[in-house]
């Protein structure tokens, strides 16, 4: 891994909170939702990466969120261009795979 | 990027809670204690990543995480056996770095 020195990177990451009882359909998310985004945002999202949750730190506990995605931007303003258009048809997608509000980020990329 | 078929990995994710009033290192962190645990995991540990919070998903909100790193390991045992005989190493340089508590995650790599 190099450090991100010759040039910065930020990253949106969304976190769906492992909530009991929640639905989350995994296979949608990766095969149909992540995708459509990524078509959506262009060569704007350099990538992406998908998580899914499996435990907490602790012995036997459940993590805390049951997925993560994170997208790959050069700035916040490139992520905003890129998102704004497409807000709409990705936020309508949301429905089909989850009932889960998702926690969202932007953090600058230190390492990576 | 590539759908994780062929080969399964894990990310260990450190995530430390946007707190106000809190102290982070972000230097120290970034060019002492993250190295120090990379060459603690020896090759067990792939590569890792660090992401600094910068904002939250809704204008003129906080990052819910101040700082978050992944350490990727190709599964669960090789993780708990890299970290068993550096756990107390490693959480004892916390202190240096930051009075946060982070909270810890174990994902699947279901993308990369």
């Amino acid at each position: 891994m190099a450090l991100a020195e010759e040039k910065s990177m930020i990253k949106v990451s969304v976190m769906y909170p492992n909530t009991p009882g929640a639905r989350f359909d995994h296979d949608y998310y990766r095969d149909k939702h992540m995708p459509m985004c990524k078509e959506k945002f262009g060569s704007a999202c350099k990538r992406y990466s998908i998580d899914r949750g499996l435990a907490g730190g602790a012995p036997n506990t459940p993590a805390t969120y049951v997925a993560m995605c994170h997208f790959f931007f050069d700035s916040v303003p490139a992520f905003q261009t890129a998102f704004a258009p497409n807000a709409k048809a990705i936020m309508d997608d949301i429905p089909r795979y989850t009932d889960l509000s998702p926690v969202i980020q932007i953090s600058e990329v230190v390492a990576d």
